[in-house]
């Protein structure tokens, strides 16, 4: 006689038909209703079962639907690892932008090619019916479209909706301290331009959004790249020592929220802590807070400016990942820089157009957003989970990668150090275009890492991508 | 018996009416018909008639209209003087901004003011519900809009038909070596940043139009004013004389065609030898040709770019002035500084949205464009006519100024070196504001000039507010 208790050898009876194939990975575990029938045992014992093997990483639950069993491996895969808070590199004038265009050119140049290597969701994934219906409202409604100047700083109406939803962020900031911008990018550039010249040294995580490497290049600004965990964000032990070595940072620039390439999210006492030190500092912090509302949370994460009381956190974001990919919205609140940006943005580019402007606000003041928001967090986190299992499922051992709880990026540490630079011309010729670790830092630090994009809904199609993109990383690895 | 000829003693005839009001200004002349039949004169003595008068200046041809008595005074107006071409000041950064963003912010707080400060046509000036139409089609037929990024360095369609147009300019650019901007002010952004420093001359010609001085001083370059001809543009004597005198220009930046503020246009021949000495002495030439449709010639003037061979001109252009003032489109061709120009253009703002793109393209090669231009020139040029005679009927003796033959604005050379910045102040107070010549120049050398717009249709109450305007100057002439 068993003398396990009753759970346990359940869940035993479901492991084996689990590695037998009878479950088949990505199918439905029976319910706990079936369960109970089934094997004539209590609720709690039907739960435990799945619970208990969802503790062992073989079934995972996923929200309303019940329980599925997980691709193999993925429960095996090891984290990226953990950086070492050392002191940094001194800062680097940055040379990436010929790197970046060619890499990004040659998957254009490749037009079968599937797009690993971008940061936005499918069109699919966007409303881009409901926003065009919007447009066509807009175009009938207002009058002064296309004939006259855009209003100063943005239209009141967008600027009204951004400070009003910034409220779920934690940030309070007034319609009147808000600047909209042609795309976080731009925003970006205003806030780097507003505290430091060429020559400055900027604080950046590392690795980092290869456009922001970009922007500091062509503005002649120097980089000093500080250790970021792929859990934690930047580590607050290396930019404290990076100043102690380095006296003369003029900013740091931080993705608090779903960084990117990493997916890391900055525990809340991080940020309070980073807020605080650079404050004390008389150090500027720029945040990107780009992917903030895409997080597995229902509410979006906090900013850094949520902890903000001196006006010293110039917080960037746009509409860019979570709304429309083909609109250029970003805004900035630039605290007590607002005048000097206010004067650099009048000064390139004037008042953002007002079309978009309108049609989004419009949008956004519906509860149509909201429910968009959570359509498109739940289906980023499906295809990121699809894309886990499969990268689980294909790689060979060795390879890490870091499941971030949102965005639209994973982040994987390939074995043996093999070159991502060799794997992007090996898989373009497979017709893969994927993100090579070389696009995010000014050294070659993370060229065994690549970022591949959880942006495109899951399709039998891109899982013989990553099939065959595992190949090639197995080839070369032989090779 | 009166010895002169027949046409002379109709000519005093009609002489003395118009003296004497019976024939009041901006009243129709009677038709060469009538005149025939009420003198009984030949059809070659009533044309002699009418030609001897409007020679001196008492009547005024309209086509297809007939003759038509002057605004009085409008002919006996002087116009602004010539510079004299000397050694330019050296070479200061500018300090314009709050200045000019002031003067700006005062006229949008005063509601109801009529506003001559800015240098737009009239919203009515331009085809906004064709436009419209145009973004509605775009709307339906293109799926891509808002949920994917547009394309590199513009929209191909709207890329395509800005070549073709610019043939008319006698410019012969391939659409791959331009790239669309925010404007024409972003196109200046990014030429200057592409060919000079932080810190670097560069010469302008003075006066100039103010956002270009706010562009050098948000880049911290340094501007060297070039003594500027109301009629044929940048003094080259002076731009010699200032290479001779000071060895570090950086470039030139210079408004070939109804130059703002004064309206000038460079003769083709100036034009050619701008563009040789800028290549003989190595200096990128950067041209804003924001006005080149505008002029009263039927074609459009010619580029700087039309002379150059040896790609050292960057030309820089936007719809705002002659399609749209509200969708901020512009572009640049930039020559061999194409790459470095493409590189700032994705870190400063990404590619442009594609929906204003494709709208324009679409409007612009359909015969509507060609037709609207042509409508747009008559109505600025009649517009231009109307304010010109208003200031030479109402503002006291001493006032120059110089009709240019094309354009949205004036400029105006107030008697008695009066401040127009005192003007300014004193105009806003009876609803009028205008720009005075302190926004045009990092000195005050033009503190006693004023630039109106003539972007308005003409009305009673343009005409009333020029009167109240004129009587502000004598009043203060007066003080």
């Amino acid at each position: 006689m068993d003398t396990q208790p009753l759970y346990r050898q359940l869940a035993s009876h479901y492991l084996h038909a689990i590695e037998a194939g009878t479950l088949a990975p990505g199918e439905r575990m029976p319910s706990v209703r079936a369960l109970m029938a089934r094997h004539d045992v209590s609720l709690s014992t039907a739960l435990q079962t799945c619970r208990h093997l969802e503790n062992q990483g073989l079934l995972e639950a996923r929200p309303r639907s019940g329980y599925f069993v997980r691709m193999p491996g993925r429960h095996a895969l090891a984290a990226v690892e953990e950086p070492v808070p050392t002191v940094p590199d001194p800062a680097q004038y940055v040379g990436i932008h010929e790197r970046v265009s060619a890499i990004i050119a040659r998957g254009r140049q490749s037009p079968g090619a599937i797009n690993l290597c971008g940061a936005s969701g499918a069109p699919s994934l966007y409303p881009v019916e409901a926003l065009k219906t919007a447009a066509m409202r807009a175009l009938r409604n207002d009058p002064e479209l296309f004939g006259a100047q855009a209003p100063p700083n943005g239209h009141p109406a967008f600027r009204s909706i951004l400070a009003k939803r910034a409220l779920a962020a934690r940030i309070n900031v007034h319609q009147d301290e808000i600047i909209v911008t042609y795309g976080c990018v731009e925003a970006l550039n205003l806030a780097l331009r507003a505290v430091a010249q060429p020559g400055d040294v900027i604080a950046v995580e590392s690795p980092t959004f290869f456009g922001l490497l970009q922007i500091l290049e062509s503005l002649g600004m120097r980089a000093l790249e500080i250790p970021t965990s792929p859990q934690t964000g930047i580590s607050l032990e290396a930019l404290e020592l990076a100043v102690q070595t380095y006296d003369n940072i003029k900013a740091v620039v931080v993705v608090p929220n779903l960084q990117n390439p990493l997916g890391s999210i900055m525990p809340d006492a991080n940020k309070e802590n980073l807020v605080h030190w650079c404050e004390a500092q008389g150090i500027p912090l720029i945040e990107d807070d780009t992917y903030g509302a895409l997080s597995n949370a229902d509410t979006p994460l906090a900013a850094l400016k949520a902890w903000d009381h001196s006006d010293n956190v110039i917080h960037c974001a746009s509409i860019n990942k979570v709304l429309a990919p083909g609109m250029r919205l970003g805004w900035i609140a630039a605290g007590k820089w607002h005048a000097r940006v206010e004067m650099l943005k009048y000064a390139q580019s004037r008042p953002n157009e007002a079309l978009a402007q309108i049609t989004v606000a419009d949008y956004m003041a519906s509860p149509a957003f909201d429910r968009h928001v959570r359509r498109l967090r739940g289906n980023l986190r499906e295809q990121r989970e699809r894309m886990a299992e499969a990268v689980a499922a294909y790689f060979p051992v060795g390879t890490r990668l870091s499941v971030p709880a949102g965005g639209v990026c994973l982040w994987i540490e390939l074995p043996g150090k093999l070159s991502s630079e060799a794997l992007f011309n090996a898989a373009l010729v497979e017709g893969i275009h994927i993100a090579p670790g070389v696009m995010f830092s000014n050294s070659r630090r993370f060229d065994h890492f690549l970022r591949v994009s959880c942006g495109m809904p899951w399709s039998r199609e891109l899982d013989h991508a990553i099939r065959r993109l595992a190949a090639v990383v197995s080839r070369l690895l032989g090779a």
